[in-house]
């Protein structure tokens, strides 16, 4: 049996979304900037793509600028917001994704403020310390903290983060990689300046993502060229996987409450059988609790004994189980997970191997217990 | 009759680089930066083809760094190279690609000199001012030049120019964007540091493409995060298209000189069709002359009195017929083509409506016949 139960690292992609694509890239062989025919019909391809996507995000068409992944997006509104902006001064946390920890560590050495929000017991941003670091000085701000950790699944008040950075007057920058396909968003009326998405999380292709600009905003492009994008991104734009990212939001916005209502039951079930198993698994950050983490995420230390814990990763491997440890970008880092080094946990609890399982709606019930009948047999 | 004379913009995808990427995305949908075995499956499948295609241009695997196209490979190796090389000088041309451009403006505003070297009167970069900028002072150059002008077509000794940086200690960067897929390379022997490409100039995918950067050369990631593209390029890679860029690359380069000989007896035809109809056509830069521009490209400035002049995109778009003004990247544009601004020509000249005709392997003699025939019809 192989069972994946690692979709915040990847998803598979739904057959309709590749269906799409290879229609695209058999009819849409233009280039959309090409003024012809051959290059109109890729133009409106590319552009009915941006007004559907906007639709399901309800924002406006031109706010969606596409991009080569959430990683890009990233990069993009960071090093714009200072260099078009003028913001000196970027709040962050520690258990950000590396696309943002690395170009802000990047940054600093070019002078910005880098400031780090305090994380209560569970890993969430602490939103008082928050203001506080918003009103130490009157320099420009951006706040840049993610919808969902990508590792322990904890949710962020989104609007509770944008009004609060609204009324100091801060740009808010959310890394939304996991959330985009799998929560609703009201751009139109979510105080949020920037958002980063990336398809590949929500069934859709790798390497194409988009960031959300706020119009008016005022930034460059982080990629110079063409005047592709609206002037805000150049390069010949990925026809193909445009639509399919298209398509993947499309279905999982579609379908996304009975969607997630499985999903959701899929995680109950999976923590009870795996608390049946043991008693004494450690839930790390708020995975395991359904209202404030999300649906698809779980990320458990399991209290086996060191020869044992030695063995989980082969084990699960030999099984044919996916799951992670971090996140895939960090996989094979001696370091371990920079998230669950910034959790505030015992001696004891840090010594458990954590790992993280991930669900998509296309994952079973009988996949839940096959991987608790494997994690059984390590117990023996 | 529709007819795709337009594919130095971008060309159509072979199908058997649609099945190996329809494949692809049905089969290696793991993450290929994950340990376990979806991951594995996919990260096989990204080292394979890294490695089929340093194969063809003789270099070594790791010296390609897949990104999401030409534009972002121009952008990665001019900014690194000031950021981590300590490049203070760049040498380039006015007649690059605006992904050269606009970097090399945006970098003069951070302090760094750029100089462009004068253009004979073709249109080509003059190598004697070439050596006389690379010896003005002592300070760490980079010359960028293309291989192949995007618009004239003209071809660039890249061993010529690689050897007169090497011996004045600067580097040499390429733009071989038109000519990756079209031309042979032996990137061990030639005495190139970075270059950049794009799969959808040679039949692959649009949104995947490469920088050759050589090993031990010390650049840092342009986009920072996760330490894929051994840390040189940050975000989750796009397996499907990677593995079409290697198909396409493969195809390309198995039947270079069958194809090769097949376009430039279509150019020759086209070219003898067009003399014949148009006596007094003007062909811009050198893309008459057979051996020093592309086999691909033609850029002709056609005769044609001022009323039909204006009619002339019209009348072939009604015609079915795909060519381009200047690069598809700036059509539209009304400023006009900078590459033809930068030509030395009579005023006579310059008013001749200019248009980029380019083939590929797709193309047929009954295709010319067409286009010759439809510009005849605006003569009557």
């Amino acid at each position: 049996m192989k069972v994946y139960f690692d979709n915040a690292a990847t998803t598979p992609m739904r057959s309709e979304v590749i269906q799409s694509i290879t229609q695209s890239m058999t009819y849409n062989y233009g280039n959309p900037s090409s003024l012809h025919g051959f290059g109109r019909t890729a133009k409106s391809a590319l552009e009915t793509a941006r007004k559907s996507i906007a639709g399901y995000l309800n924002c406006e068409a031109q706010e969606i600028i596409f991009t080569s992944g959430g990683t890009e997006s990233d990069n993009m509104v960071l090093r714009c917001a200072v260099k078009n902006l003028g913001v000196k001064t970027i709040i962050s946390s520690r258990v950000e994704h590396h696309a943002v920890l690395n170009v802000l560590e990047d940054l600093e050495r070019e002078g910005v403020n880098i400031r780090f929000v305090d994380l209560d017991q569970s890993g969430s941003p602490n939103l008082d310390h928050l203001e506080i670091l918003l009103d130490l000085d009157d320099s420009l701000k951006l706040v840049s903290l993610m919808h969902i950790n990508n590792e322990i699944g904890n949710l962020l008040d989104l609007d509770k983060v944008g009004i609060l950075c609204k009324s100091k007057g801060a740009y808010f920058h959310t890394d939304a990689v996991q959330g985009v396909g799998h929560y609703l968003f009201d751009l139109k009326s979510q105080p949020i300046d920037f958002m980063a998405a990336a398809a590949h999380k929500f069934h859709g292709p790798k390497g194409i993502g988009f960031s959300f600009i706020r119009k008016n905003t005022g930034l460059d492009p982080f990629i110079l060229g063409g005047p592709q994008e609206r002037g805000l991104r150049a390069g010949t734009e990925s026809v193909h996987n445009i639509v399919g990212l298209q398509k993947a939001i499309e279905i999982a916005y579609e379908n996304l409450d009975e969607e997630r209502d499985y999903i959701l039951g899929l995680k109950k079930y999976f923590i009870t059988k795996l608390k049946g198993l043991f008693p004494e698994a450690h839930f790390n950050g708020l995975s395991e609790n359904l209202e404030r983490s999300s649906y698809t995420v779980v990320n458990v230390g399991l209290p086996l004994e060191n020869s044992k814990s030695q063995l989980l990763d082969f084990h699960l491997d030999i099984k044919g189980i996916a799951c992670s440890k971090g996140s895939a970008c960090q996989a094979g880092a001696d370091s371990g997970s920079h998230v669950l080094n910034n959790l505030v946990r015992s001696d004891n609890i840090k010594k458990l191997p954590s790992l993280r399982f991930s669900f998509s709606f296309f994952n079973t019930k009988d996949e839940v217990d096959y991987v608790i009948q494997s994690l059984s047999e390590l117990q023996k």
